[in-house]
């Protein structure tokens, strides 16, 4: 990223543009459908999937289990859409049973469009995307399927044809290492076939704009560069890994995590060990702790980022993020950071016992 | 902007942001309303400044001079309002008589707002917004005033609060001398009391969620930490030169530009020499002549990037931007390379002749 | 030192030769004498040391007791020098009672110089020079003191006037922080005045040419600029910590080392726990096992860097680097990675016995 | 060069030491003996050279033009060794006649080695090597021949293997277009052959000590690694250009900076024109004149840094340095910066005069 801008209008420009362009499909597996950039955030981009794919007071089905799937919500309510929310306890994932009985009940098929979270980054858990389409499918329910991937897509397995996602959502800052500026949108056949019709007012996030430019090679607006060339590079780096053992490596790292947290003797936010996330976990303190003290505790003694419990999750759970560019070390260090921060904030753990079950997972004698 | 990204949840972030909040509207001369910083561009900026001032199917009145008057208009009437446009010949500016005019004959005040471009960058013209608003007085009108200063921002005079600016419109990658992905926009008092009963759907762009979260110091999405790095960089390098002295070296490089055209015997883009902009100036090539061949030659043969001809003007002229982190010097080899191109282009000048003519306006015995 | 390269010879520069070479006397406590910047490294600096205060064929005297002090005895050597070496068994640092013993025995002063190393990288032995400078106070002889302080200087307590040492010897690349390509002189006045007159045959490393040019704020040849704008940067940053909390934060970083240390069960390559050095430690492995093995598995598996046995101590150490810009959580990394290679290298500890043990050192709930 | 600094012990480092070392000769068209790279800068190379090919008293014989063929011969001095000068004027280039002359008049093989400045920085003069070596063959002389290519290596054409050069000299911050801090040292067979039983005292310049490390794929001490890293892109960029191409670049710009001094009614220090430096020039001032004032307007007001004249010709010069990473554009923007400075002094040139001079050399219309 650390180069010159170069002109974004010029002739040689849409060669870099295509390279882009061409390689963000195979970060998801897609096939079909186009990949767009935005100079935004992940959550632009759910605005970005729903301006251009209904129309204004749209019915839509969406499971809540988390702050982010509450706030996918809210930005389709924001824009003036109907949502049927499914409640599911924080913690616990979208349950396909419910999804199938909603769209069954639906004979109009009224509703649009299934909003949901692959990765809940508040809770550590992960979403069965292929479950959720079964069950659409078993309903015979038109929906298109809109996934918030932010904290999974470039880290997670993501089948976008398979699951055949409709919209798939991300940003620069998780799987692709890169700082925040970029939204990315994964759009397929079918959701781009509303695009031209689609009759709600937009401007910045319009798809049509942006489909005639960057057939040329170029972008409606001036695009944010030096996050792209970044974003070139994360694709060279990724691509060359292999999009399977980029998915190996964060099950690998999050395995030791885990084990680290049970050597605490405390429990993940995640309500069963087949939902819970490879690409973070969220920690429960126990009852009479606050989490908010061992995330300061973190921060200003040993500089470690912890991420917060997020609304009603708020002071009862930390979030250690396992994605993007880490390794067993740089994992190492921050566990042996949680471990003095569980102490100073009164949560008796044994010191090293967490990072030793976590090096116990991460030694690899055959290697 | 080669910085470790930090969090942008931590306690720590506040000082930033307030850091960076409270320093933009400096920039501007802007003591009353607010400042704000988007992951976006500044085109998105139009879209922001509307979406939170007006209603669904509002009038507004837009003067067109220019591609970007044009697109600003075009973002209107994408978001569903109802555009009168005052036709400008390109190359000249807004004319403060016919927008009084326009007002003055909306008795009703149906008229929600008037869009205009401070600093028209496909034409190299700049319109006097001091004028525009003595005639919006003078009619007595309430409209407000948007005004785009993507390129002009940062770079000339702009008084926000003397020219009772409502929404000033910008981007990153201007007078801010930054890689583009920012959008920056400024709200006066009049415009902020609007963005609670805007009764537009948003979600992105809503300022509701904006400003609660920038008053505790945050975000209310990941920022595009690497640019406001870069921002922060940038408003002390600017606050410390000074405004003043950021305009003045502005038109001090613009002069010896406009010597270099005189020099070559071309004829600016801007009709009359008052309204020629000091941050870029665009060339008309003689007829006979396709401008974009001057700006391809130039391109792969000298390794200067031109700014095209737009739309009505493709072929027409060439632009020489000379706004951002310039000085003589880099503007000497840019002027060097273009008289190259010209010739090679079949378009005869003197070489040296132009470099010569903004040498003797540059030279400083007296410094 | 990502900037671009001023002209060493401007009216400019001086300034900034002047702010490097005012303020690297505060990193020793120097308060009489000079400092000098060379392109080159910290071992090319026992030559500069040597060239510029001995005559040819002088005879020195100089303690062994690890790699780094028998390559200073072989520059010396080297140079045409002839060298009483006093031998001490690796682990163990100078005798101070036998350097006076050799000082008291040389009645006719032949001997010149002292060459004495602070601080063992290859065996984690820290001198005391303050007992050696002692030692020869109580021999009353002249000799001139030359220590090499390549892994102290800038890291540990450093006393230059108090210990009246009249060359030190360093580099950039241990605790400035920096790329190695710098070596960096300290002279006493008693070392300076014997410059004009020292016969040796000298060019590169002459200091009367160096003196001539620095007292104008330039250097004799081209500087290593970048390396010097790192200096810089690297001199502010430790100034601003404070010498005397620099050395503790060494400090209180090698108490958790040799806490890990002791709780795998290994010992050190120190002899007496009040000379282990606190920037680096040396671990021995347990006999019938090869340390290389060790330093191999954690370079190709885990990603980390261990110091490897020199010389008579190939195989049977590996050196863990503790100095320059790492905290609690990198040397936790560190740590974590060496515990897993020593289980795959066959050598048995408990993963996590010895980041716990440093962790519990590490934790500083009063902070 | 910003990245993160490498293990130099590592078993992975040969690989990275040997691409820079086969690489090396490439650049002078070398085939047989060896290349070497110290922590170091130019004129140290001078010292390696002599030090491990000279016995202490040796004889020498050196063209003096300039004061780096100057500071040469005072480094063989220093070192102890007689040097024969053959004084030509400032402007002249070494006279091979004169060379013949001297060696054919040592019947008794005295002389050991030749000393030769390739391009004389000072001045702005190439000499002939190929001539010189012709002149010494003649001789039928058997001294060594060591050639100074400080500003000629990696810019103009250098041909180790045809001129049967036997040490050549450069450092990194001309042609490599690196940060000053690396000498380069080339050494023909013949050199070699003498390093092994040439007994003068040395230590850092040691070649045995560096041609032992360098076969295993190590360095005897720290290496510079930032600016190996540099080096190792630059050897790139160098050899996919082609080292024919990067010749005929410099001459081409070369070219154009000659016209420009001539347009500007002014003469070069280099007496004669096919003599002048493709890599630099140097520009006599009028008489009544003084070449500082130039150079001290240049830097301070139009921030261009020129080469002053230095020992007998300061004052009468100022030096326009055109090698490494420039193009006709930013030349462009220095002569117009050099055209400003010369006026301010009270020396008449036409504005422009110089530049379009330039421009119309540079114009590359069938590119």
């Amino acid at each position: 990223m650390h180069r010159q801008m170069e002109d974004h209008r010029s002739s040689a420009f849409p060669a870099f543009t295509r390279s882009i362009l061409s390689r963000l499909p195979h970060i998801v597996h897609q096939t079909k459908g186009e990949a767009f950039v935005f100079p935004a955030t992940g959550s632009a981009m759910w605005e970005a999937a729903l301006v251009n794919t209904m129309n204004p007071g749209s019915r839509l089905l969406a499971p809540r289990f988390g702050q982010f799937s509450h706030l996918f919500i809210q930005t389709a309510r924001a824009l003036g859409h109907t949502v049927d929310v499914i409640e599911e306890p924080w913690g616990e994932v979208a349950d396909p049973a419910k999804i199938e009985a909603a769209l069954a009940a639906d004979t109009n098929h009224e509703i649009q469009g299934v909003l949901l979270v692959h990765n809940e980054t508040a809770t550590g858990v992960t979403t069965n995307v292929a479950a959720v389409r079964a069950a659409m499918d078993r309903a015979k329910h038109p929906a298109l399927l809109l996934v918030d991937g932010v904290s999974s897509i470039a880290s997670l397995d993501f089948r976008f044809d398979d699951w055949r996602v409709d919209c798939a959502i991300t940003g620069s800052q998780k799987g692709f290492m890169l700082p925040a500026g970029l939204g990315i949108l994964y759009m397929s056949e079918q959701a781009l076939a509303r695009v031209e019709q689609c009759t709600m007012p937009r401007a910045y996030f319009d798809l049509r704009a942006m489909r005639t430019n960057n057939a040329q090679g170029y972008f409606p607006s001036t695009p944010a560069l030096s996050l792209l060339y970044g974003l070139d590079e994360a694709l060279t780096m990724l691509l060359d890994e292999g999009m399977e053992q980029v998915a190996a490596r964060h099950r690998f790292l999050a395995t030791g995590v885990r084990a680290a947290v049970n050597a605490w003797g405390l429990r993940e936010c995640a309500k069963r060990p087949d939902i819970a996330s490879d690409s973070l976990t969220a920690v429960v303190v126990p009852d009479g702790h606050d989490a908010r003290k061992v995330i300061d505790i973190a921060f200003s003694r040993y500089d470690i980022a912890l991420g917060s419990g997020l609304s009603e999750l708020a002071g009862k759970v930390f979030r250690i993020g396992h994605l993007g560019d880490m390794n067993a070390l740089t994992l190492t260090a921050a566990l042996g950071g949680v471990e003095m921060a569980l102490v100073d904030a009164g949560i008796h753990v044994t010191l090293g016992s967490g990072v030793g079950a976590a090096l116990t997972c991460w030694r690899t004698p055959g290697k």
